[in-house]
């Protein structure tokens, strides 16, 4: 059984379905029908006005945001643990031309108003050092922490008061909006988020991430550096498919609830062990090589992360009956 | 009837089938199955040992062959009809890192050595001006006309001669190869050419192009750039399940000789009105506008292409029968 | 006797001067006296309030320019003979980090409403095709002709239309001046113009040129640009001081009408052989090989300008007793 | 008296003659003698064959000693209190394209060779994370401390066992070749070294920098590089020139030996003041703020180093009686 990540887990049947549906002769590019109603389908979710393109990756959505908030000459505050910062291949730089990611502290991955401050402070206003343009959180985490709508909106007071962007990474969005049972108003732009990378294809998708601007006014420059990065697929309506099916009846929700629930009862048997508190769908427990070695030697295949602690992800299709073997393996440890 | 382009097509079932044979856990990005095989399938193909990548789209295969092959300090040479030229809303400058494209002349949008020649020899040999480093040509072109193998073998020549690399841009590459009948590896590395960008997208496929290196050597740093340019899929392994499919059997020359079928038919039927000889899946026809009015009140759709002229592009799935009505239309003009 | 170019010419005694003068202690960048000066005396000259930064070279300058007029994504519409397309190495796409040159026609090296209209008119206004965003027009042109006021007001009137924005080339901007008899602010924010590279280099300067920006807001960001290209000489006052040599007592004015007068001199004496109307310091000569080689014969260094051409530049330094050997060469020729 | 930074220092009348000598006409760009000679006289002076080119400043000979080797995918370690990461306004982002700084530890500003495998040991090999390509260190630091030869050649050794490049940004390598006393040689390619920017403008210049490549085949792509970013000054034997003047006779030796005696003397003052050991020209003293205070009420200027510390920078025309107020008022305090 596989706990690698939830980019291993397989697609959703309702996105296969939509695939198929979408199967027919369309417009090319995003002119086709489902394509045009994204903008329209993410105002209702976020209930104002937005913008929303898809981008077949993650670190395509993150870094169109990035560039869309900061000119080259800038910089962007985010944590040293961050996606952005650590596995993106310096995506970052080459989609904002060279801006610089500027490293902040905080437990669990989150930044925090003091420790974006701490950052900030000691850089001297003028030409010589990058200024920072915005500001890039991640959540859920790439711990699995959550920000609460607070906590979004105190980093969003701080960026208006410095005058920065705010970009939320949502590769796990989802997981975060489960969590919090929020609405995603609550947790971006009414907390200050200016752009969202929202995750699906952790989540049950396949090839398909929205970014959307809450900004409208940031939408327009992206189109253009979209088609410019090679990411306006031909045939986009497959990928604008597979967002509306995980949008119907909120199966983006139902997904992350289900993945969420898989790593609560993971959390429950690792009881000591968690790294750090489980909010999402990620478990990060303090292991032995030893007992890392057992629980492989059961089946079970996950990451190291670092000596002494091992990562495990669930995923939307992870049935509890799949869990709980795990779970008691972890507990007999 | 639709007749705008190739990439408004539906994909074709033996994708599909693949995509749910796909659908199952296995290692994220590259690290499947799937994609792990796709240099040896391509081997095999070329009768050579080659590299290849999934992309998800061809402008972004054109760009990474092109930063392989040009540093941001130099210039490739293209035709002024050439796809990267026009069409990829500035791609080439996005992944070279500003390189620029030098525009050559030919008939049909194909460059011969004489007209890359009256582009590089006029070229000072000092830093004041831009040294080409590569070629980039088209085949099939922009306007549905194909290199022969002796043809690409004259350019090939010439760019060993000067020192540059040699780029194929094969959106179309199966349309060339069926209309020629001869093997991909003499229309590619035989003939000189250093990368070709293998089209599936337009001919059956969904979402995934795949870029093929006849060097292996330049692919080392192009697994990275993909990374960065935010290319590198999570769940690559339904891009790698489209490219077997359509290799499976020839399937890929199958679509390709239907789709160029299509356009034979239509070519017969337009006789002296045809701008281009049709050797591939487009079909360039002079009409006036009053002409192009009357076949779009039969609801056949397509573009002008500038004043007095129009391009119908079949595609896999036209049937003979969906393309005779179309044919008599244009006859009876 | 060398008539290569103006480049090759010595440096004023006066600019010399100011280097003594100004080889003090002082704030180091361009926070010394002499650079934080630049603003208000460049404004006194234009009667407006402009801002003005000194930069090495005037390839820096254009591109510094440009990439405050254009984004990575857009496009900047010129001659095809101008100076960044064919002589800056590729920074244009460097500085911009990879917009691209849309090249236009028209006699002289002049571009015209009409001329760039031809280029913008077939840009579709879609994601696929790159947006221009900016004209760049050289004064005096690369081969010695002048745009009027009238002429530069007309295309800054298309630029207004089309939103773009408009920069001059004045790398001989003080020979265009000296020709016209007019205003410096006439023949630019009068204009319509928006940035101005002001020669000074060619003009019995050293290293130092002028980037004027004429709406202030655009200079903000070169600021940081201009740092970031590791263009920000440290101790920028022997820079800011040569300017302020040349601007002194109108030794810029000066100087170009010296070398302008030696332009003119040729002229009178080349009568049919000129290739544009002599308004510079600039003179192209229709001659054969063989004539070419007897004028080098007597001591006369000059570039051959493609087949059946010579282009001859006059300077700063080149009295009539200097000139008078070629005029009377050339007319004997 | 200023000791804000040797920066700020008047250019050293051998310099001013220099130019008055180069105040003739010659061929532009670096087609003069003076500029032809570098290669030559660099390679006697590092008893190797080298490459050298004038550029205007420090920022721009480190970046584009970092463009020779580093590619945009890559990264390049150094400390993280070094110039290139704090005071270069991301120039080492612009001319890589975007590759990334990884910050070392070290006191002194010193990297070591454990301090560069702790950046380097946790990077994991996939395209994921940005792969090291090159180390930069400074000689003398940005704390005027000062790496010994075999401190060099050891991490020379790492770089070679790591196939990593190896930069030194010398803008005060003078001042480390005469603390040390030995050849510049040892200090460099006998170490390891592959690119050294040698600074002059620092040590009596006035625009000039010296570029040194010890593997001559890295000069070639840099060429294009200097022009491509508006670095090719038009009238290059000026800055030539320059460079010659303080080559000769060893000038660049007894400058920094002048400044490193100035920091000397006041280094014995300081005593237990000092942060760093003095080396070459910088003193970092422990003030309070009132004794800072105390010390610019003397008339001595100096930049803050954060709370509780200055710094004090002396230069090459800083007389033992210009030195000794300063040093007895700190001593006094």
């Amino acid at each position: 059984m596989r706990f690698f990540s939830d980019n291993a887990a397989p697609v959703h049947p309702a996105v296969f379905a939509a695939l198929e549906q979408a199967n027919t002769l369309d417009t090319a590019y995003d002119g086709d029908g489902w394509s045009r109603q994204l903008d329209a389908r993410f105002s209702d979710l976020f209930e104002a006005d937005v913008r929303a393109l898809w981008v077949p990756t993650g670190t395509s959505a993150n870094c169109l945001a990035l560039a869309a908030l900061c000119p080259p000459h800038g910089a962007v505050v985010c944590h040293h643990d961050a996606h952005i910062q650590n596995d993106e291949g310096g995506a970052p730089g080459f989609y904002t031309h060279g801006a610089k990611l500027l490293l902040g502290e905080g437990e669990g991955a989150k930044l925090t108003p003091a420790s974006i401050a701490a950052v900030l402070d000691p850089i001297r206003n003028d030409v010589h050092q990058l200024q920072a343009h915005a500001i890039s959180i991640t959540n859920a985490t790439e711990y699995g922490c959550v920000y609460t709508p607070n906590e979004v909106a105190a980093i969003g007071h701080l960026a208006r008061e410095r005058r920065l962007g705010l970009h939320m990474d949502g590769a796990r969005f989802a997981n975060a909006v489960a969590h919090l049972g929020c609405t995603p108003a609550d947790l971006t732009w009414r907390a200050g988020v200016d752009a969202l990378s929202f995750g699906f294809v952790k989540n049950g998708g396949m090839s398909a991430e929205a970014l959307v601007f809450f900004k409208p006014e940031l939408a327009a420059a992206t189109l253009y550096r979209r088609k410019r990065a090679g990411l306006l697929l031909s045939k986009g309506r497959y990928l604008a498919a597979q967002i509306h099916a995980l949008l119907d009846h909120d199966l983006w929700l139902d997904n992350a609830r289900a993945s969420n629930a898989g790593a609560t009862m993971l959390a429950k048997a690792a009881g000591e062990r968690l790294v750090y508190p489980v909010e999402a769908n990620e478990v990060f427990l303090r292991v032995t090589a030893a007992e890392a070695e057992k629980l492989r030697a059961k089946g079970f295949d996950f990451y190291d992360w670092g000596p002494g602690e091992a990562r495990l992800v669930t995923s939307w299709d992870h049935q509890p009956d799949a869990i709980r073997p795990l779970a008691e393996a972890i507990a007999a440890l």
